[in-house]
Parts: C-alpha cells; structure tokens; sequence
C-alpha cells in the first residue's frame, strides 16, 4: 500500500455522488469509473451494464474491477484544509478555556513535547492513520517548530499515500513560552528553509506531499519574521497558511501588538503573506476591508466550525462569503475542532450556519449539497488542486472514498447483541440515492468509509473489507 | 437477558463516574459496587483492593465479578427525555424543512405507515436495539396513533428491559391528515385508554414499563381533546408529554388556534396538562409568565438540542432554566434530532449554549459536567425516577452502563488496516481521569459503550464483548 507501489487500471462500478455545481449534487446509480495506471481518470459511464462497459473498452478488458457493495457509493475523498497534527493527543479537552488561555495551558506543552522522534511517530502515525480512515485524501497539517519531526510527518504521509501539505510552525514571539518558540527570525527562516527543501526532495513532484510556510498566527511573530516569511514564499513559490480572526480577545490583541496595522489581514498583507497560494483558517470576523484585501490577493478561506463554536470563537458568515465569490474549504481544526473527521464537520458547518440563521433568517442556512461541495472541490480549490480532485471527471484524478451503509435486518435485530456493522447509519431499504446520502451526512461515522484511494492507490480499507 | 430472568448479586470493580451535583462530577478511580439480585445497589467502597472488598462483605464471596476493561469507567445509564420510535427510519432527512412542513413532507406519512405490525416489529426492535447501543436505560417513547403497534413498542421494551415510557399519540384536529388522526375526542380517549391499561397489564409495578398520555402539540388537538386527557390523566395517575414551544411558526399557529389562551403553555395549564408528571419538550421560546406557570406546577423541561438545532427552531435558555430551579433532561428527539444517542446530545447541549453564550457571554456555556448531569440524574427527576437511577448510591437501582476506551499502541498504528477497535477515542497513556471523561463525552460513541445493565439486569453488550 506504500505510495510507490505501481497500481492496475481499475474500472470502479456501482453508485456514485460527487458535486455538480456548489448547490448540486450529481447522482449517479449505476456508474463505472475507469482509472489507468497513473491515477487518472480516462471514462466515466453512467447507467451502463457492466458487460456494455467492458465491450465500449476492449483495451480495459484486463483491468481490475471494484465493485460498491451493498447499499454504498463512492465518493471524492474528502479535502481537510487546515488540522494540527501534534495537538491530536488533545482532541476532546477544552476545560473552559477560550481561544488564548486554550493555547497556554494545553497547546503549547502538547506541541512542544513533540520534539521526541518515538513520540512523534506515535502521534503522527495514529493521526494520518485516523485521518485517512475518516476519507480524506488530502490534508493541510500543521507541524511544530522542530524540523525533524515536522520532516517525520511528511515521511508518513508520502509513505501511507496522503496528499498532503506539510508546515514547519514559526512563531518568535514572546507570546508563546521560551521552551517552545524560534529563537530569531534567522532561525525560523533557516528550519523553515530546511523543511522545505526536505519535502521537496523526498516528492519532487509534489504530486503527494508539499511543504507550505507556516506563520502560526500574527500574535506568535514579530514583524520581521513575518516579512522574513513572506519573502521566503516568494523565494520559493510555496504555500502559505496562518490563522486569521478566530475570536475577539485575539483580534483586540493583534490590534495591540501591531498598532499600525489597519487590520489582522493588514498585519499579512504588509508582510506579502498573502496570495492565491495563501490559506487563511478561521475568517470568523472579517471587516469588509479585510474581505476585499482576502479577494483581491486571491486568497482561501479554511471555514472549521466545530473548532470555532466549541472554543467559542463565533460563526463565520459563509453564506456571505460565498456570496463574494471567496474561495472556501472545509478545516477540522484539530484539537480546538473535537474531530478528525471532515464528515462530522461538513454537520458543524450546517450546524453553524443554522445558528446564524436563526438570527438572521433562511438564507445563511448551508445545505446538505454545499457543505459537500466545500469538503471536496471547494477543499481542492484552497489547496491548489481545482480541477484536478474532488469529482469524478475524464481527466481529474482518483481522489475517492467507498461508502458503505448498512442495511436494517426483516427483524429489526433480536438479541442485545446488536452490533450495527454498517456503523450508526439505518437504511431500511425504501430510501432513494439523494436520502441515502442525507443519511450519510447526517449520521455517518468511520465505520461507514470502507476504502479510500489516492491518486487511484488504495491508501485505507476498514479491517474486513475486501476490495 | 430477558428483562423477567433472575440475576445474580454481582460485584463492579473498576472506575466509576457520575454526578455529585450539577457542577461537579465524583471520580473513582478504584471502586467497587455492590448490587443485589433485585437490581439495587447495596455498597459502594472507594479506593479499595478487590480482596479487601471480599473480605469486608464476606456474604457477597459467591458474588458474580464483573471487571471494567482497560481503560474505561462504570457510568449511569443515559436517560433519554423524548424521542419519536417510528420516525426512527427518517433519521437524518430534513431536506430544508422547519417544524411545520418537516410534520406535513417526512413525519406523518412515516408515522402513519407503522400501523403494520410486521413494520412496526421491525422499525422498533431497530430503534430500541439502536437506544440501548448508546447506553440509554430509560426512554420516554412516543409511539404513533396506533393502539396495537404502541403496544408492541412496550413489549419490546419489556422483553429487552429498558426502561420506557411508551405513549400513544393523541391528535384529532385536522393539521393531521384525515388518514392518520383521531376521528373524535372519544375514540382519541377510549385509544388512550386501551393503550394504558395495556401496558399496565403487562408490568404492573411499572419498574420497566409505564404509559404516559401523549396529545402530540397543541395545533394537533382541540380544546375538547387536551381537556379530557387532562381529566384521564388525573382520573389514571399517569404521566403526561407533549411538545411546547419549539418555534416561531408553530408559536403563531397555537396564538391563532387557542385565541383566548394567554399563551402556549396556558392551553396545557387550562386543559390540566400541567402537573409533576408532565414532561415539556422543547421550551424554546418561553415567556416569563409561561416559566412561571412550568414552574408551579412542576412540569419538567426535555431540552432537545440537536433537534432545535437541525431544524433551525432555536436555542432554549438552559442556564437560566437551571438558575430558577426547573428540572431539565435531554432529549434526542429523533427524528427531528439526527442522532439516537444522548452522548451526541450532550455535546449538542454544549454547543447550542456556546452559541447563545456567543451572542450573551460566558456564563450561557454548560460545562461538561451540566450536561452529564443533565443526561443522568436531570433526566431521573424528569421521568419520575429521582433518587432511583442516574447515581450510583446505596439504595439505587443499578441503571449502568461500561464505558471503554482505546488505547494508541506505541508504533500509533503501522498499515491501512486501521480500524480503531476502541471507536474513535484516542487514549495514550497519560490522560487522567477527568480527561477521559472528556475525550469520551467529546469524541464518544456506541463503539465505547460495551455493556448496558437495567436494575442490575444486563440488557446490551456489543459483540465480543464479556461480562
């Protein structure tokens, strides 16, 4: 399963759902797929019978052949646009901290024992390996400060086959403890530098994983490391991605810090920290100057709302910015997000939305159909894949997760054994393709994702799935 | 594990957790709880050696030992304050609906079609399999209109010994379709009737099984129909659910039907809806003069979070609810909620108020420990069971369920073959206790819910696991 090994043409049957458009989805019941060596997808077939399909393609007639069971779909993997790999551990504790004090007490001691090699490799292996069991072929992760644990992560994502951008975190400032920060912007410069030039000779393509300059947010820098940064993007035309906006407490402290900056985005822009290739996370209360600085630099919105409603930060106004034409992705933001899993955040942000709806009215309302399009093509787009995954298209590649639900017995289930093997989603047998997917979204869980592939490799299959 | 088979005394050894008070959770780290064949808890020792336990209960040596595994806790069984049985198979399908014509597209048609025993057997056999999965040991049912499918729904409570509250739907004005109403306040009341002293009849103590007068909401009933269950209710001693103000549409719909009621909760109060023995679901948008109506009369409150929150009918004022002293429970609300587990709701509880807190401050958050109490020993005082269950205290009946968690082996997890065999709970090592419970409440499912117990009576345990 290594991310080297050479793959078949495969031709995948059965049902498939991907996004047509932000607002719609395409269903497809009876579909094949068929994907050549190099990942990519050469046909897509819609309500062919198998044995038409492998007539129409005599030359794939040698082809592997996977086929959705029961009552599944495939489906693009899924795109997480911004999670902290080594606050894994944390995931869950919150205490009752807000967003700085949340840093203080358990993010910094967490990220900074992260310098341990074995430690790291524990937490990163479970992480990735939790990541892809949740579907998602492609992550934007935040490291820590130290290079050969940031490199360690890279290691395993190219190694397990994930798509991933991987960040060495800089911060210089005073705001995080002295055990845990660059000792000077020539420092941060040189390990950012050093991590960079790592990844990229490890996958020179990039085709699996990229670094990307990681500024941890305006109040960990001093204003010469993040122009330091901004240059070094320039330099070598890498990706960027910070944090901007979160929660009140941390805009009033940038404010404070950076006093002659007319915004938080101001604090980036000054510092040439924002482009197409930048991924600002949060974005929770942007003024209108700072939207029209994010759109004219072309820069991505990471949206994570189970992040920001369970530290509190407040709801980002995603109607308004899709609305504006911003690009916008789905982030898990783990651990201030409670979850690995882009499933349960495409419900946080229906969730979330729901909450501004009810002052505001139906309109802020996120549907079922646009929060799968931000966890998948809207996703692509912020991590410079568009058009490249996150569908089903002749040309695209094979970013793509098996769905499997299960099916409710004639009995209901006897005994008190119940086991539920599809996992916490009941299909009785009636509902339509467009229900089954509701159901998904709605109650679906790991257990429901048998098989992920990247780039047309098999990256995760649940224990007991064949495929 | 019929709920009629005799049990054994049996001794708990390993962690426990539960509420102390509605701050503060009591953490055991080392227990043991001694429960005796009628289900009640004898002695609970603290921080004891298991041989010193058997020496100082010399009677219990013959005693069946059941041994927490790993590294899980003993907590309450969850007690879920409202919920819908039949629309069990709609889970998950709101499409973009609020309250009213949610009622008119998914739930009356469904409810409507489980007036087929065979259908019924199977949706409810699922959805109880599906209660006792996640750890809930008392349930307050609404079944649908139907008498002998109501029936069959406190059968199988019985025969799988949760404990329920099984109601026959009540609703004969014409919001309801003419196929699926009551045709008159007498046929509604002699319905009722049938259905109460049905379950009765099958548990005459009501330890496992009790009716309760169920008129679906206002706009479903006349004025002649809430009066006279008011009367049947006194008349039986029974106790009585319906919903009351859920949102703003339905609030308007009641203004109008009830013209000289002063409010919502007056319709029930004039009707003699409203005793200790009512439970109130929903309460979003109370007046003041209508808490203080709850209030006197001591009707209790089902707060149903993921609920309002799915289908954008508001945010009920929990903490100011618990600061004037009303009893509060959680609810799933299925189908309306999207989730049968009481777990996900404590974390929907959570983040509905740190939405209002957002909006309010801080002092709207409820802590982890509110909404374990809420979903234990507040759901007892809502369903008539305060100081029976929901604790684990000398007297109480042992209502139980196995909480285990998975544990991270050292190398974090090697190939693709991920599965996660303790959920979705990472555990490392060196979480303390109360980050456990975090994790747990944070990133729990049925998966960690390994055994169930009712009265001492083992009602669930996921397969593989021994008890």
């Amino acid at each position: 399963m290594a991310a080297s090994a050479a793959i078949s043409k495969t031709i995948y049957f059965g049902s498939f759902v991907h996004s047509k458009t932000l607002t719609e989805l395409d269903i497809c019941e009876k579909g094949a797929i068929g994907v050549d060596e190099e990942g990519v997808i050469r046909f897509v077939e819609r309500d062919s019978e198998v044995e038409n399909v492998l007539e129409k393609y005599g030359e794939w007639k040698d082809a592997k052949v996977v086929r959705i069971k029961g009552n599944g779909f495939f489906f693009p993997g899924f795109i997480d646009t911004h999670t902290h790999a080594p606050q894994h551990p944390n995931t869950g504790l919150f205490g009752k901290t807000t967003l700085l004090d949340w840093l203080q007490k358990y993010t910094f001691p967490m990220e900074s024992s992260l310098s341990s090699l074995p430690l790291a490799t524990r937490v990163y292996s479970n992480f990735v390996s939790r990541t892809l069991s949740h579907g998602t072929t492609t992550c934007a992760y935040y490291a820590t400060i130290h290079v050969p644990t940031t490199n360690l992560l890279a290691d395993i994502c190219l190694a397990r086959g994930q798509r991933a951008l991987v960040g060495r975190v800089c911060m210089d400032s005073d705001l995080s403890p002295s055990t845990y920060r660059d000792a000077s912007v020539d420092s941060a410069i040189a390990s950012s530098k050093s991590s960079i030039s790592y990844i990229r000779s490890i996958d020179p393509s990039g085709s699996i994983v990229r670094p990307i300059i990681t500024p941890r947010f305006a109040p960990s820098c001093t204003p010469a490391c993040l122009s330091a940064l901004g240059a070094l993007a320039a330099e070598t035309d890498t990706f960027i991605q910070t944090h901007v906006s979160e929660n009140a407490s941390e805009i009033a402290l940038v404010a404070s810090l950076f006093p002659d900056s007319k915004s938080y985005t101001h604090v980036y822009s000054t510092a040439n920290l924002l482009s197409p290739k930048t991924i600002l996370a949060h974005a929770v209360h942007l003024s209108a100057p700072e939207l029209a600085l994010v759109k004219s630099a072309g820069a991505k919105i990471s949206h994570c709302p189970a992040s920001n409603t369970a530290i509190t930060s407040g709801v980002a106004p995603i109607r308004s910015y899709l609305e504006q034409g911003l690009s916008v992705g789905l982030g898990t933001d783990v651990s201030g997000g409670f979850s690995p899993s882009i499933l349960e955040e495409c419900r946080q942000a229906i969730w979330a939305s729901r909450f501004r709806a009810m002052n505001e009215g139906d309109e802020a309302k996120l549907s079922t159909e646009e929060v799968l399009y931000l966890a998948t093509r809207g996703g692509a787009d912020v991590v410079g894949l568009k058009g490249r995954v996150g569908g089903f298209e002749v040309g695209m590649e094979f970013d793509a997760q098996m769905v499997c639900l299960g099916a409710v017995e004639e009995g209901g289930c006897g005994d008190g054994l119940f086991e539920g093997a599809g996992g916490a989603v009941d299909v009785f047998g009636w509902e339509d393709m467009q229900e089954r997917v509701e159901k998904w979204v709605y109650s679906g869980d790991d257990r429901n994702c048998a098989a992920v592939w990247v780039r047309g490799r098999l990256v995760h299959r649940r224990k007991g799935v064949e495929v």
